[in-house]
């Protein structure tokens, strides 16, 4: 049953609303690079879902966005401070360090994922003005929903943003699962991202349906012109780019970005209940959208191996941790199918 | 009629066949960043295109691409030579200078956009060696097809990559229109690139019917794992990559990019002929592929205008001259039209 | 005669007021890295010099104040504009490239090493606002004197400045031999900078009589704060920086800039009169500081090389030209020993 | 008394000897840029210091020296493994991030700013090969001294390079103090360097006794031509470079390094016991070549700064740690200050 999947939400396909959203700007002709008739309603449909003037760069990769808002915030001798779990940290291959000309990630820790204030103030505070030996704090970056598959509240992030701001830092998000978060936060998109003192968002929509469809998106035209300005220089500006820009439409189109969201995380839910409940589990992290992290006892392994119901171990822990990941379209069968592994190691009513 | 469009082979859509390619893997799970089947199969595919072991990084854009591949040959201290009119120093926004962490772009001239064996040596000439003081040769950088529609022989880049080699440079390919130069000069894939020297390859296949589906490829396994390290690094290495991998897979089953290429020159030439026909027509550059240059008379402008056929002036000539392009999708009522509309303005039979 | 020597003003010694300079700091514990006094009062001083607030950063090399320099005003996406024969283009090895991060150097021509207002014009009239695809125009990077030893006028510069402004652009003045230049036009150092609109100064003593003391100078402190956090990472900031700050004291002190830049022009005007007596010399440009570029007969050459007078063949031109340059030290004998050497040479009177 | 400084041994001044050799060559002309004849001498002369050919890169800041290094063995896409204490993570503003082109500094720790061979492994380990992710490990860093002012056995150096080498690592050694090393491990130059498995050397003069003078060694031909292209693209080839090369002879001349070590490494153990001597004082670290890292009793601050002794509070650390650093230059009458300033505090016999 190789559809059994639980490795990755890139591992998915793309949802059917965005397949027939490609098929149908397939005809005729269109401008390349942006001048066609989608991209040219980017900014429009993302102004009216963050309920703010909004400036939208499509590309196709993560790490492109990040690495392209990154070094449009921080300059060659610039620190960006983010989670010693971010991904930005641990699996762009230096791609930060590249577009910035060479500034450096400092790392924070904070349980499940999430940087703490303390750590932030700490973190600024080790730095003396007007020092010429070291580089400057000048960015924050915050990933929502974070790598441990928690999220931050709107008030958490604009208590950050805020001690960011003050320190002369700029405000990243990664939003690689933006949409899961705001899911569960129930939160309008404007009060986790600007509201909250946001200044550029990486906004992802592959894990979320699409065919490698991500955005910089930013609420102030001098930064979108820099921008812009890196974006054919990064090797980002696409030449049939409504093939792209086609998607991040129609992942706003009654809210489709929303349904796939909540579920992935219901479907999150009810797994993480699965394993808890065979007594065989111990969850590493509040699940709080579509991403499990989880020790197992070799029983559940073996069971689930058995299955052949996939997934992986995640990093070098030992005990090891698992990761679970949900996707919006993560089936009822799957779910079940993890259940009737499990049943056995069930722990008996009392 | 908005379907006349001699704009641009970007403004085309996507070959039926590679949109069936891109739903055919729509379908179940899929490992990402290139280890699902599709993307693990191309190194095959493409070896045995080539004739000769090859390394195939896909990536969305031909700016990403041609810079990728050059920074894997060039050091920060290099300079790349290429011809004035070439892409990478026209319009790729100083991509070739990021990538290579700052190398210098160094222009030829040459008829029909094609760089000439003289001037490779006149600037070879102009470097001691030794010299504390100068950026050195490093990398050649051909187009092929060239930006002005012509083709290199076989035996032109021969002579050219053989200079280059001598000279302690590496030898790059743009070949963002390769299947029109391959089937204009009727000769084997291994024939303009490894075999006559070629050292990396920008494989285009987005103008050629797929979307947005470019590769950079080499036949060095030392030059290989140098660009595997830089691909993630670069923002390029896509999450969802059987996409990407199975349109480069497409295109070459049943030879569809030889076909596609060669309804794109047939257009072409049927077009130039219609042009010329009309008298009102200067060809600019030999057309040999599928992009005509041409300087054009103001009653065959407002003939064309009239009948909404739309071309692009290209560049600051005076006199002006104009581009069309045509593509695998150019249509036989298109080329009528044409006709047509210039019907009046022919030449009379003496 | 060793010490007859006309090949480069970087050949000679250092001035002896300079050298006890830096014998007079050479005593005792001072802070390092420009926290002694003599570092801390240089702003003052050169504040003084160019009428006007003065930040100043001291660097041992003129390719590392030009990339320093260029790097503070120019984006990685930036264009620089500057003359073909300017150093930074030919001479530096992609410093500026490198340090901007990956900018690109666009070269005008211009008689007499000197940028025209026509040249500048027709450069940023190449540039369609917001294009995607190209680099945009940056900075203006002028040389002062030029490297063809003309100067610029402080109207000239002012109208070059107040251009390249309208186009958005900063300007550097590239001031390897400024006190040269400053001594031609008996001009005060405020008229040909800042006041003539120039951003960022590369200030050179060495070729002056110092011993590698460079400096980069800005009139702005949002500038000074950039080029304070580049200086350090740059691997410019000297540790035992008296020594350097020392020299840029010293070479103010009764205006010894002027009586050493004005020994430079006089020994090159004689020079350049006695060549021209000898009737087998063909002046190329003007000789307004203290360089002399001229084609000479072999009479010429061989009567110099008899005498043991040392300089170069400079560049590729055919007929060759020659380069001879004179500095603070070049001695009365050195000339006359010129005179003498060409003395069978002269053109009888008639 | 304000000549008492234990504050840095960037804040003395030259070398008698140095100031000698500077003087000498400051006569008559000499070609620029390394073609004089002490530049050209250089090589020779190390390459009989280290006893094996090596090539000598004069540079004129430490920083500079360590950047350019490890940009010759670091790719873009590499680490750099080094002390959390180590100099170019702490001290030199991303300068390594910037020659490097964005590599990476991961820091180890290790008592006494050494780092250790099962921390090297450890870090080797977290690597998988092959990972298209991750950045690979590129560099190994070893300060001689260390930030901490110990000193590394030539058997712990080659246990390191091995391993680093295995790893596919290059190895680097910062040896801005490395005469103080040499001088207390009283081993031959090559026994801590290349026969332990170094492949590029910062060699620091200038707290040695030098007026800013550096330089990179290599002793492969390979890396030196690498070097050389980066050297004047670095801003760092020095126009009047005879001023520097000829303090990098002196200091060989008659072991003029070594003396000059030794008379710093006595001074700091004298000032150690002493220190200790007064009952108030604790060391942080073996005191081993020219730093003390000492924790000190109020009374013993109060009484040092009653005698106008100056030196630096160290990092942040509660309770605080105080760094005295000696040099060549340190007088008896210094120590003795010290030793009379304490002596009210020293612990009565018993």
């Amino acid at each position: 049953m190789a559809a059994l999947m639980f490795g990755s939400d890139n591992a998915v396909g793309v949802s059917p609303e965005v397949m027939a959203a490609i098929s149908a700007v397939d005809d005729g002709y269109e401008v390349a690079y942006g001048d066609d008739q989608w991209s040219l309603g980017l900014d429009a449909a993302y102004s009216d879902f963050f309920e703010r003037e909004s400036f939208v760069f499509p590309v196709t990769t993560g790490t492109g966005a990040n690495a392209l808002a990154l070094a449009a915030i921080t300059p060659p001798y610039g620190e960006i401070f983010c989670h010693q779990r971010s991904h930005i940290f641990t699996t762009e291959c230096g791609a930060p360090e590249f577009f910035s000309g060479g500034a450096r990630l400092v790392t924070g820790s904070g349980a499940d994922g999430k940087l703490t204030l303390d750590g932030l103030n700490a973190y600024v505070e080790t730095h003396r003005p007007n020092n010429r030996h070291h580089l400057i704090p000048s960015a924050l970056s915050l990933t929502q929903a974070t790598e441990l598959g928690t999220v931050y509240t709107p008030e958490e992030i604009q208590r950050l943003a805020e001690a960011a701001h003050c320190a002369g830092m700029k405000v990243h998000m990664d939003g690689a699962r933006l949409a899961n978060a705001l899911v569960k936060l129930n939160a309008p998109p404007a009060s986790i991202t600007w509201q909250a003192g946001v200044d550029v968002l990486s906004l992802g929509t592959t894990k979320n349906g699409t065919m490698n469809a991500e955005a910089v998106i930013v609420f102030d035209a001098a930064l979108a012109r820099d921008i812009a300005l890196r974006h054919k220089r990064a090797g980002m500006l696409i030449s049939k780019m409504r093939y792209v820009s086609a998607q991040l439409l129609q992942i706003l189109e009654n809210r489709l970005w929303e349904r796939n969201a909540r579920r992935a995380n219901e479907a999150a839910s009810q797994l993480a209940a699965i394993l808890q409940g065979s007594g065989h589990a111990l969850l590493r992290h509040p699940v709080e959208t579509n991403q499990i992290f989880v020790e197992l006892d070799d029983a559940v392994i073996q069971a689930l191996d058995a299955a052949k119901i996939r997934f992986r171990r995640w990093g070098l822990d030992d005990p090891p941790c698992y990761r679970l990941v949900t996707s919006f379209r993560t089936a009822e069968r799957e779910i079940k199918a993890v259940e009737q592994a499990l049943v056995c190691l069930a722990v008996p009513p009392q």
